[in-house]
């Protein structure tokens, strides 16, 4: 594993984030996510999401004197992680943090004003306490724009989102090519996911599952054989270089594929290389879409996805999502999945192929190289 | 392994939830986490935690017909796990589910009178539009009776949690037993992540570190061997059943331990199983924590935890939580974890054990066999 250095301008990422708040006239921006606090923080509380009620505020102002508020039981570990000077440790059970928030805003003069917010992350319960505490302050969202800032990955993140990839398909070819029928879909996720660990993923998710089953959307492996015939269908991801995710899907086959199986693959891999070549600078994320289901209307497959693939980061689906009313145009330095499902459920057979690109200034370059055909384990 | 049935009682549980409502006069309740639909519904609707804008609403009303929102893309699955017949789907990106809910409510005749909803699980994007649409509704927090309604344990759902439980610590204890010093930390994680798989637990989180480093509360494991003399952490936890999640700790060391490392082991035990014994019916919730801070004080060792110990069920911190100021009587059938930490930053060690078990109708069992002392990695 080569082991890329994490980026530590994290008071680069906070100084965009003042741009935000100029444009939007804030006097400051509460941030409550896992993606939007780790990524202007640099910091890595997994807790955000294991623990909901365990909250972590990034309160960032106009001067910059910015500052962290999170649980004590965090605070060394994140004391090792962020360029933040200013850390407020609050003891859990015995503090309320969305009233140490308020505390800090009001001790920075923030009774009236503008203060934004991440609408869709903060909880109801949060933003109650908010609007009663601080009845002279407007509450903005800026999901978006918080989003938006991470949309352009520097050289140092597209290059772990590429490895995190990469170790992922590694993990997922070394797996299949060591297990045959009979195993379980246990066992051979038991290989997969101990690769992911050996170069470095912790699992975030793993679902596999054969024939009807694999229609389900997010099915996990369960204690059954594998068996000859059967179509399989797995769809992973881990947390690579603390923070960044892997996503990616294969289909394969148990023994030798039908020539009609082959075929379905074969054009969804068409399908997803259509979706490739619609990558470029300045077209709208829509296009990429519409050239998708283009692709599976010319090939009279039948086209249910809401969206056909989306931004990777810190978050799983990360700002642009591809779908239809997305019309934000592309830029250089997006990393994207294409991600193309083919459901058959008269057949009883789902397929799934996903595989992770960068925009260039020119394109898109590959980060995965999809799979070429249905993927055998020896029956 | 052995496979429980999954309980399929859901309707019971939305029964309960009835009662909950007639409690506080409530017309409705529109349960959003991952845990409480989860529970109410019988789903496992995993994006709901991966994918937090990818909504999930159950709505439950007095008549008993309740129905699910939840994404198309997860429609298949859904039916295939919940017993409630009436499941609208809606097309992500297109449809708003929020939009979706509050029509929903509008169609029963809910434009006045009160709904419960989850205060600090709701997003407040979401709770912003409920207040705008039914204006006239009264939006009533309903967490800590959804969370209450959870605590008492089934006996198939305790027999789950001891299962996982149990899981976790021999894919512990295997995976120590077969590493050795020059060992990586990822290789030993990749090692009991398997043996997780295997015995059917997909990871959620893997913590592991060794000596300053295991003072962070939740630190990874790193592309570093282990070294003789070590001190070692780990906290784990997985998913098994596809619902029920494992929480466990071990304390070790790579080679022999020193006589003051392995006394302070000893003293951590016997805190812990001071807690244990504590474990009644009727006793509250925070006579728990002051057993184990009374031990901490008598034995002269510094006791700075928030809380000692938690529920553990579809949460991974159930209520009840074992804090100060949590008077909530114990009552038997709940499942509790205790897990009290010693942080020694002079040695440069930290030191936590984390074991299970079930309040009886007479005290408590336990459903981890608590280690007896600092488990060896060999040197």
């Amino acid at each position: 594993m080569t082991v890329a250095a994490t980026p530590k301008n994290f008071d680069a990422q906070r100084t965009r984030l003042r741009e935000v708040m100029r444009r939007h006239s804030l006097q400051a921006v509460a941030l409550s996510s896992y993606q939007a606090v780790s990524y202007c923080a640099g910091t890595n509380i997994l807790t955000q999401v294991t623990l909901p009620d365990r909250l972590a505020f990034l309160g960032c102002f106009e001067d910059g004197e910015d500052v962290l508020v999170v649980c004590s039981i965090e605070a060394t570990m994140v004391r090792g992680q962020t360029d933040v000077k200013d850390i407020v440790e609050y003891t859990e059970f015995s503090d309320d943090p969305t009233a140490v928030l308020i505390g800090l805003l009001k001790g920075r003069g923030l009774t009236r004003g503008r203060v934004g917010i991440e609408a869709r992350r903060l909880q109801a319960h949060s933003y109650r306490q908010l609007q009663d505490d601080l009845p002279n302050v407007s509450l903005v969202p800026v999901d978006e724009d918080v989003e938006e800032l991470q949309t352009v990955k520097s050289a140092a993140e597209i290059e772990m989102l590429g490895q995190a990839a990469r170790n992922t398909l590694k993990a997922v070819l070394a797996g299949v090519q060591s297990t045959s029928a009979g195993e379980t879909e246990l066992s051979l996720c038991a290989d997969i996911g101990a690769s992911m660990y050996n170069s470095g993923g912790m699992p975030v998710f793993t679902f596999f599952s054969t024939g009807e089953r694999a229609l389900g959307a997010h099915m996990e492996p369960i204690d059954r054989p594998l068996r000859e015939g059967e179509l399989w269908r797995i769809d992973l991801g881990g947390r690579f270089f603390e923070l960044m995710n892997s996503d990616l899907a294969r289909t394969g086959v148990v023994g030798e594929p039908s020539a009609q199986q082959e075929d379905i693959l074969q054009n969804l891999l068409a399908i997803q290389a259509a979706g490739f070549a619609a990558l470029e600078p300045g077209r709208p994320a829509s296009s990429v879409y519409r050239a998708i289901e283009a692709e599976f209307a010319r090939r009279d497959m039948k086209f249910q996805m809401p969206h056909i693939g989306h931004g990777l980061g810190i978050g799983l689906h990360e700002f642009p999502i591809l779908q239809p009313a997305n019309d934000a145009p592309l830029q250089a330095g997006m990393v994207l999945n294409i991600e193309p499902m083919f459901k058959a459920p008269e057949r009883g057979e789902c397929y799934h192929v996903e595989d992770l690109a960068v925009v260039t200034e020119n394109g898109y370059e590959l980060l995965t190289q999809p799979q070429s055909s249905l993927i055998r384990i020896d029956a």
